[in-house]
């Protein structure tokens, strides 16, 4: 008989999930210092919150569930015979897996706009389901991990969202470096060019910068109707110093507007000592059809391992305003929470301690042993220290490869000269190192 | 527009979701104190690792999670024609959503041999989902938390499971009884009685003893085949003293084994304290096909809230046949997390603490105060304190309002005079008390 999981899911062994529950621990602890609190939404979402809001390759992507029972039941009869599974679809599904946090927080806000109070702080931590094409490091269930503020357009706010990246990559130990952009200061590059009605182009265009160089971008702007002269002056701008293209940009309005709010977040930012630097980057791009102020971006700050964003986020004007509630603006980040896990097994950032399963394994070599065990191991437990048994007085050599495998840097065997003596053998399993003690200096002993 | 959520499905506001995590942790501390591991399977599992695992009703109640793409496309015709939805089904859905935590560890187990050690000893705390009709208390996606340990025999994980099951509900402050049974005494109580092939009958017809009582139960048994001679006989022994009980099931080997295997377990307990009373209780019925030694299950103690069992398990001879892997017994326990979290609820029982958001919240009434206050908060929250500050410089009664919506239990007011001194107004918002103090002083006050 064959078991398997489906494509692109996977099975958590205790190692890795004890690593992914200290990641998600070390960050919500740092949501909940900064006054964040914690919502969960259901897995299930009615097909009708999810379809239409992520594009029509999200409504491809989309994970639906059918509908229990006889639910070929309601088909439409030539829809069936056709075999179109786009007409037959609403007659067979109405839920689906959810497929980010964002769409759903939207949801809940309006569903809970009377429970919660504003600005509202929340952070998220929970899967989510897309049936991309599995690939390394790409699964179809995977975890998000999103933190926002809805109700105020504070731009303490901002500065406050980069803080927390920085404190969460610093508590981490990954060197990160926190790129910082403003929608509107692309929308003033192209004002300034000369070009107000292609900022979108322009910016598809220059996000290419690394990938396809100078030539290249320049060639798909005028290929997407930007003069060549106003493309070059583009191109000329976002090599300007950062004051130098705040100059620049003071031509336009939206250029004006978006060097004020980067000014007023990077005043709370001077007031505050941050460990990763901080750096504005006119060429950042970044949700675009959806972000309406600032936008920020995560890159590793290490050679040591190659890796995409660990992260990014914005300010949008708009979160609910798709379920019919307007004037809630917000700004939010995400971790990427399944990178980030690799880049602390590639950098070996995990803590020491986080393989070992227990304090100490108690070994006993008889059937007294083992009943004299049960109530010794029982108050190590007590005392707060994560203690075992082996269940049954087998052959040494056989529970101390098991002692192994469980991974626990203290022994105590005890045999009938140690229960006679009310004492145990106790190794340290690094050293080798062995010496008998009574069974109330163990605690003492192993600290 | 009208946004909802399927039916059986819940959002947690941050005061429930606070109270759930509070909840899995303190379960999740003993667990790992006692040396169990986490796992973590997918929420989506291959329908063929979970049809058939749980019953034709189980089969009825999976979710099952369309194939993505154009699925009509490889149906069959004639049973499309037919709407026939039972063929069509493996035509155009191959994955499910997890039922339990049991199948999948099971094939956890299978999948991993190799990767884990035995005897293994895991915990799952994780998500199911079943179209089960929703009513008050039952939800169709709800969460399991299980512990299991397989790859042993040993009875001392029997009083191990009964130890932990005392330390959480002992740790949460909820009185329970610890109710204890043997199948093999079960089958013994049948053999002693005459009617060795009748003991699922006798089972399940004296597990309704409390609904329809002693006559109740006769009646059943007589209706199930059970001549009424041998059912009286059998109502009888179940009444007998505990001591009585063993000497007349000792007249069966089933009963002698079951006997046996109880009084092992209860060596090991007599040689611990423990908090909950833990009686033996020949009446208990519990998953009479899956297992094969001794049974467990949960009772409130207490007449403050009426609710059914909160917990149960057993021992079991084979978790890993069904997927053509042999020779795996194991003993395991879950917990009702939901009820829990209800009785917890009803009694009280949560921390005190577990409702404040925050430590201490800022409120700014200036802009120059605003400004000051934002590295005040950053050292606040760097000194582990949950610490935040309002938004903008609004009036004094708007700000309050949200201090006293998010809950906090201390209030620092930042005025232009609090500014020029290097002060603020420290209030503690339980007393109403107000006192100026200056900036470094407020972790000491507040605590």
């Amino acid at each position: 008989m064959k078991v398997s999981l489906p494509k692109g899911t996977r099975d958590f062994l205790p190692a890795q999930s004890r690593k992914r529950k200290y990641l998600f621990s070390r960050i919500e602890q740092v949501f909940q210092r900064f006054g964040y609190v914690p919502i969960e939404t259901p897995v299930l979402e009615n097909l009708s919150t999810l379809m239409g809001k992520y594009g029509d390759e999200g409504d491809n992507l989309l994970f639906k569930v059918l509908n229990n029972g006889d639910f070929l039941a309601k088909a439409d009869e030539q829809a069936l015979i056709e075999r179109n599974s786009n007409r037959v679809l609403p007659d067979i599904a109405k839920r689906g897996l959810r497929y980010d946090l964002t769409v759903p927080f939207a949801r809940f806000v309006v569903m809970h706009q009377n429970e919660i109070y504003f600005p509202f702080k929340r952070y998220q931590i929970q899967p989510v389901w897309r049936a991309d094409r599995p690939q390394r490091g790409r699964y179809q269930e995977f975890y998000q991990c999103d933190v926002d503020v809805v109700g105020s357009e504070s731009l303490m706010y901002e500065a406050e969202l980069i803080q927390i990246y920085d404190t969460v990559f610093h508590d981490l130990g990954i060197p990160v470096e926190i790129r910082v952009n403003n929608r509107k200061l692309l929308a003033g590059l192209a004002e300034a060019a000369g070009v107000p009605g292609k900022m979108m182009e322009m910016t598809v265009a220059i996000d290419k910068l690394d990938k396809i160089g100078r030539n290249g971008v320049l060639e798909e702007m005028v290929r997407k109707g930007i003069p060549e002269g106003n493309a070059l002056q583009i191109l000329n701008d976002i090599d300007l110093a950062w004051n130098e293209l705040e100059d620049r940009l003071l031509t336009s309005q939206s250029g004006t507007l978006g060097v004020s709010e980067l000014k007023q977040v990077w005043n709370y930012l001077d007031a505050i000592t941050l460990h990763n630097p901080v750096v504005r980057d006119v060429r950042l791009a970044r949700g675009l059809n959806y972000y309406t102020g600032c936008i920020f971006e995560i890159t590793l700050a290490t050679d040591k391992v190659q890796m995409g964003s660990l992260g990014g986020g914005g300010r949008y004007a708009e979160l609910t305003g798709v379920f019919g509630m307007n004037d809630m603006p917000g700004v939010g980040i995400s971790f990427g929470a399944e990178r980030i896990y690799d880049v602390m097994d590639e950098l070996e950032l995990w803590p020491k301690d986080l393989d070992r399963q227990l304090d100490i394994l108690i070994l006993a070599m008889d059937e007294a042993c083992l009943q004299a065990a049960f109530p010794l191991v029982s108050s190590l437990r007590a005392a707060g220290l994560r203690a075992d048994l082996y269940p049954q007085p087998d052959k040494f050599k056989k529970q101390m490869k098991y002692a192994d495998a469980v991974g626990t840097p203290w022994v105590a065997i005890m045999g009938p000269e140690e229960l006679e003596d009310n004492q145990v053998t106790l190794k340290n399993m690094a050293t080798g190192e062995q010496q008998r003690v009574s069974i109330r200096e163990i605690p003492d002993k192993i600290h």
